[in-house]
């Protein structure tokens, strides 16, 4: 069923009464709330136990932020990993797990490894089922996928890491470069949906639940572009899974450790499950942390509904300076860590003075290190570069970068460029050169770890370099620039959810018939990005798991004859 | 009425409906929840416009952080500083909470400064509300005060702040050195409530709401530590001044944006208000900011209730270096700047360096720089000494550091003093010396602004000195060192409440009858820690006004006869 291309407007989030109205307007066992890289496949693995399965979903169209992701999804102790004999016990994968997550309270020693009782289980729960949920998705080609061997953990080289390449997989059919398997996913698990009956509703907004007199959630009402409300009945279960709310302002200055301009999730992602779940007496936790990314400033700032996080910062004759033109971060950090750069606080000053860093590259990383694909800044001719600043010169180039900036005082709390911006980049240059012709980056260490090759993207050869992130910027011009800031993938904030995704209340019980998988519910991940697809492989672990339990809950009331039963 | 010393345990926080039981076991016009620096004034300005009124304290005694506080208030504009001439009109005063605010969003063209709408108005209702309700407090002879003429802001120095001094009162009967004000101003807010009729229950927690089926707050439920309920009704209003969540280590670890261990708030500041609002849909708003202060590790590992806030660290001789020996951080940032100092991440280490840090001092810090007030940590003899580490050598304090690092590696994430820590740090000192020398601290720029010269101490003279924050550390020892992290004074998230305290739904609308002040809601300071009692100031402002307004809401019913009516 087509959907509206408009939204429908946020109305209150109260509950309403099972008794209110008149009944529903349609029904299933489980209504599934949204339809991306968490809702689809709760959806199918609901369908599966053969439930009657409806799927609402905001946007006009399905896939939600996985559509624009690369969908690489990490699965410890995959079956590859197996076949290859490669060993990821549960207990290491575990510590792993855990040393990222709360890097402070990380303790070998406690039974839960220093997280939280309930981050240990969330955790225990995504090494179990992630395996057995991707199978299953690839078994009923939902999700057939493929083994990148090669693919290294963000933090491979820690001591914790027992299995430091081969937890990555990606949708079979992605191109080569792997960028466009969230297209390829979204698309193979939308015609699995279709083709077993999942029955699918775009342009859905849910505003509220419906909850019968015991507190048991029964179903949802949801309105449509047209003002219009449905009352969707659930005789087992709700499993939202509508994603976090990178697109809340509101929220996200509210409750992120970092003031980001924005991110790159759908734009449906407002965090609508927050309100409508509190008035339960969900408990909203790990609302702090974010899944960060490097995002172009311009687009950030416009809302721009295009953007893709900066994954990979491409290029070898390319540097990132701050506003006094002073080299200040390892440019091929992970991007979840390189996105933290930006917010340093300056406690004298009363400013984040890297809020914007200048990205600067040579007409040889133009030429050798352009690509439109993981939202990298130095694109191909005929691209969108309407983010590229040019100069002959340094000089040149810092009147480029000052007046791009000057359009942005009024949202950078008046951020400019140093009178001395070209002096100190002809600095902080020559000593990039001195140290690119070297290959050791003895100032920030780029280079050092896989994961900083893994996103070097492409570069002109050099026969018999050591270091392939590294290379002299030339003496002559023309040089580029683009601005970049901090930004999310999507929030890892919401209600607290058990490792069954069941929503608990204030006092840690279950709330019947109420389950979230994915961003929209908070995830166990703490402030950790484990690696390359830490969010979709957990999300789908975890959508195994509601859709066993919520599949598992009594149906409430008997299904009407009129409807299709199961197929 | 004396209350139990145990506090009751938490129960459901799911509102009970005033149909619910039989009646209620006590009423007033207007119920006010938490007797610290928020509560004890809604108290006394609710009964002064002729209310009746109950006040319910969850702890043994009235005063919650208050009591243990300094109990400086910020005013602007207030009384004295009118007295004596000095300008400080609103627009320049909100240009100045503004820019600190939301440093990067501040734009001195936009109508609300780059705030949002609701953080202008309330900043707004602050500055036009906090001399009045000083002056009545002032006046009743609930809170007589003095006038600190000298006292800087914390940011005195930047270009918006126009009225650099006088904004800050403290008791009048407060000591010299003002570190007991938190005990006076509770005493003679406490001795007016009993004097003019406030009836004060401590020893109730309140559970829950009593909501009418019009969705009106009418009532609490409050526990005892015997387990028994006790249903207080409030036909205008409950005012919630319960404080905020430093005791509650979930949602530390969940909201704040920085993983501090703990804080110096009243121990009973768990967060209860949280879970009670959000039944009602009430939004939380910044739950990611604290008042910060730097606290001694041991007593924050512990929960010492007896523990300060570092607000003063006090010595001339005397720095900080991290677990590798180097100094890192000026010492005399004012303290809610000093302990961002201790999360600053390491992208490629994967941990906190700076998470604990050591404070080191020489003989002559410790003969005329030690005090029992502020937090200081160096003690006078006889005092609570048990964080002071000691060494003849730095090699030998080196050792009781690493020693006592050692029993708290669990907690730290296995941080140890590194190998060349003595070495390091004797380099440090040689370092710091010469710049102690001079007078100058090219690294960090000690004693360069007002408030650091503030909190600088008593240090031994020197004649002819300019800058009295610095001076070289002796030769020889003995030397002393203690363990320094971060922490919250408390936290400054909790639901929204409007410019007059009235707690608002998921789409902005005022719950009828519910009110909030203080700690346990929402602070529109963002970011900002303006100056010395830029938490109680606006408490107390915000007090008065949601005073009034619960004190103007129709009664929801009569008083019952036998009642006795308001003095």
């Amino acid at each position: 069923m087509a959907g509206s291309t408009d939204v429908a407007a946020r109305e209150s989030a109260a509950p309403a009464r099972r008794g209110d109205g008149a009944g529903f307007d349609a029904q299933a066992d489980v209504v599934v709330v949204g339809g991306g890289g968490g809702g689809l496949p709760a959806a199918l693995f609901s369908r599966w136990l053969g439930n009657q399965v409806i799927l609402l979903e905001k946007a006009a169209e399905l896939g939600g932020t996985a559509r624009k992701a690369a969908f690489w999804y990490w699965v410890p102790n995959n079956e590859p990993m197996r076949a290859l004999g490669i060993q990821d016990p549960e207990d290491d994968c575990l510590r792993y797990m855990a040393r990222l997550a709360r890097p402070h309270r990380y303790d070998p020693d406690s039974p839960t490894l220093g997280l939280s009782q309930w981050e240990y289980e969330v955790c225990r729960a995504i090494y179990q089922s992630a395996s057995p949920a991707t199978e299953l998705l690839a078994q009923r080609g939902a999700l057939p996928y493929r083994h990148c061997a090669a693919v290294p953990d963000y933090w491979a080289e820690l001591a914790e890491d027992k299995a430091p390449q081969g937890r990555v997989l990606v949708p079979e059919d992605a191109s080569p470069t792997m960028s466009d398997g969230g297209v390829v996913g979204v698309r193979t698990m939308s015609a699995a949906a279709a083709r077993d009956g999942v029955d699918v509703r775009t342009g859905h907004r849910v505003q509220r639940l419906v909850v019968d007199d015991g507190g048991a959630v029964v179903g949802v009402e949801a309105s449509t572009a047209d003002g219009s409300t449905h009352r969707v009945g659930a005789r087992k279960a709700v499993i939202f899974a509508t994603g976090g709310f990178t697109h809340n302002p509101e929220l996200r200055r509210n409750f992120l450790n970092l003031p980001v301009y924005g991110g790159c999730a759908a734009t449906s992602n407002e965090g609508d499950f927050i309100p409508i779940a509190s008035y339960l007496g969900a408990q909203l936790r790990n609302m702090n942390y974010a899944w960060m990314c490097p995002v172009p400033l311009e687009k950030a700032l416009a809302g721009d509904p295009s953007m893709s996080g900066m994954f990979s910062v491409a290029g070898d004759s390319m540097l990132f300076v701050d506003k006094r033109g002073r080299r200040v971060v390892n440019e091929k950090l992970p991007y979840n860590e390189l996105a933290q750069t930006f917010f340093r606080w300056d406690p004298l000053a009363g400013e984040y003075p890297y809020l914007v860093l200048v990205q600067v590259w040579d007409q040889r990383a133009q030429d050798h290190s352009a690509s439109d694909e993981y939202g990298r800044l130095i694109v191909p001719p005929g691209g969108d570069d309407a983010h590229v600043l040019r100069g002959g010169t340094f000089q040149e180039l810092a009147g480029a970068v000052a007046g791009r900036l000057a359009g942005y005082e009024r949202v950078t709390g008046g951020l400019k460029l140093a009178d001395d911006f070209a002096a100190n980049l002809q600095a902080s240059v020559a000593r990039f050169n001195e140290l690119a012709a070297k290959g050791v980056d003895e100032d920030f260490h780029r280079g050092e770890r896989s994961v900083q090759v893994l996103f070097n993207g492409n570069v002109r050869e050099e026969p018999g370099r050591v270091n392939p992130t590294l290379w002299p910027l030339a003496e002559e011009g023309p040089y580029y620039a683009a601005l970049v800031t901090g930004g999310t993938l999507d929030t890892k904030g919401g209600p607290k959810a058990t490792s069954d995704g069941q929503v608990v209340d204030d006092l840690d019980r279950p709330i019947p018939g109420l389950y979230g998988v994915g961003n929209c519910v908070a995830s166990a991940s703490a402030q950790a990005y484990w690696a390359g697809g830490a969010t979709l492989g957990p999300i789908i672990a975890l959508a195994y798991r509601a859709a066993q339990a919520a599949s598992a809950e009594p149906a409430r009331w008997a299904a009407p004859q009129a409807s299709t039963p199961p197929g």
